[in-house]
């Protein structure tokens, strides 16, 4: 691993209401959008950004959201196609703890993990309106203790292999991989900015912004605990892609993602 | 007016989707819902509360929201049914400006006016999500003009007749008329709690809960400037409301409207 590369792991697809996905604005109406999490191989090691959602937890919890995922959507499918297993990734990083977001956690109990500081306490004592967003909580034996859910909790998982390092403010994670803070969508949201030697940055809004549509239009999503600062951070997320030449890559925005490079194909 | 006395003046219907009524709960699909003004007749004065919508600003603004307003429910047809002008009405306070609370400001020159301290700066600079909601601007030359909106202003309209008193807490009006300060939809949100000398008191949530079901679920409205803070007022208003003894009036509830007293019939 000399140079920067990224792989998109495709989680495969959830539903939600037009209503959602533009807070207010919509139009109503399904909508199905991706799902993917981020695989940074580094010269330091490999990072994974987020880690989908696990179909039976939806099918369970959010069977509404209507998931469509394939053997190789989920996270060790997605690996495996190239040509790698969970304990080849050394980091593991959570934008927030949405279930879309952590669901694959639980095959990572040998890696480092990093969250903002403030996301397994808020994932463990939140909202009323967050129920649901933060309802599967196989990423902490921590927070699924405090909300009484250990029973999701898999074999071998503990406190030890689920604690986090809690973080705040914007983050160099390795040189050219940066967390910049995001919050508004949740407490201590994070997007994703990644340098490359031979190509222009990336910004990965992650749920900053669902789609292209969302940034350009400043409307953020249904979900969040704190619109004012969402929109702070869509304003953070544009200037930032403007200063460094980046281009962006949106969460959940099915025409932008059907154009982006998946399976064994990278950017870097 | 020897004791106090409450007249709901009913100010017509509007629809919204039932995402915006119970956010991110639904079901989805057209709500209609209710407006009113709360009128107290108090030994100390009348007392206006909030003012409805205007027809023609939500048919040239937001005529998706279908109103339907008959002359007996514009605010001087619904004092001329109580043998009352708007001249008799001595202090017009506003719960908040969206404009289904503030569209008859423009009736009430001569009266004194009341408001929470950030809702005429938050009218006249507000966030990006909240230019429908603050859309009818007749109630204040400032934020009017500081909108780029002064082509809505009325004949007479001045920066002196529509200044506000802007107040802050939990403020008693005149003997048992309390403001509660209810904050989350928006910044200065207020709900209203009314004692009598013979029966108990109401205690208005105005859109701190749209309606019962809201309350009963603490789920907000779509429409909100802070929800962590719009969950904090209704746990205040439910707390409230048992200390007093107090019943319970909605906003914009229907099923419940249709029970209240309207008209020339009041309450205490």
């Amino acid at each position: 691993m000399t140079d920067t590369k990224v792989y998109l792991l495709d989680g495969g697809s959830l539903v939600l209401d037009g209503y959602h996905v533009y807070w207010n604005r919509g139009p109503g109406g399904e909508v199905r959008f991706p799902v993917y999490s981020i695989l940074v191989e580094h010269k330091d090691g490999r990072f994974l950004i987020d880690t989908g959602y696990d179909y039976d937890h939806v099918m369970k919890v959010l069977p509404f959201e209507k998931p469509i995922q394939s053997k190789d959507q989920t996270i060790p499918g997605a690996l495996a196609l190239l040509g790698l297993e969970p304990k080849d990734v050394g980091v593991v990083v959570n934008s927030h703890f949405h279930f879309d977001h952590c669901g694959g956690n639980k095959y990572f109990p040998h890696a480092k993990k990093i969250c903002h500081r403030l996301e397994v306490p808020q994932a463990a004592n939140c909202q009323p309106f967050e129920h649901l967003g933060y309802s599967d909580l196989t990423f902490s034996v921590e927070a699924a203790e405090a909300r009484g859910q250990a029973e999701q909790l898999k074999s071998g998982q503990t406190k030890a292999n689920t604690t986090f390092e809690g973080i705040d403010g914007d983050i160099e994670l390795a040189k050219g991989v940066k967390l910049i803070l995001t919050p508004g969508h949740s407490i201590g949201h994070y997007s994703l900015l990644v340098e490359f030697g031979s190509r222009k940055p990336i910004l990965f809004t992650i749920d900053a912004a669902y789609t292209q549509k969302s940034l350009e239009t400043l409307c953020q999503a249904s979900f969040h605990i704190d619109p004012v600062a969402g929109v702070a951070s869509m304003r953070k997320v544009k200037k930032l892609a403007e200063d460094h030449g980046a281009e962006l890559m949106y969460s959940h925005d099915m025409e932008n993602f059907v154009t982006y490079q998946t399976g064994t194909k990278f950017y870097g």
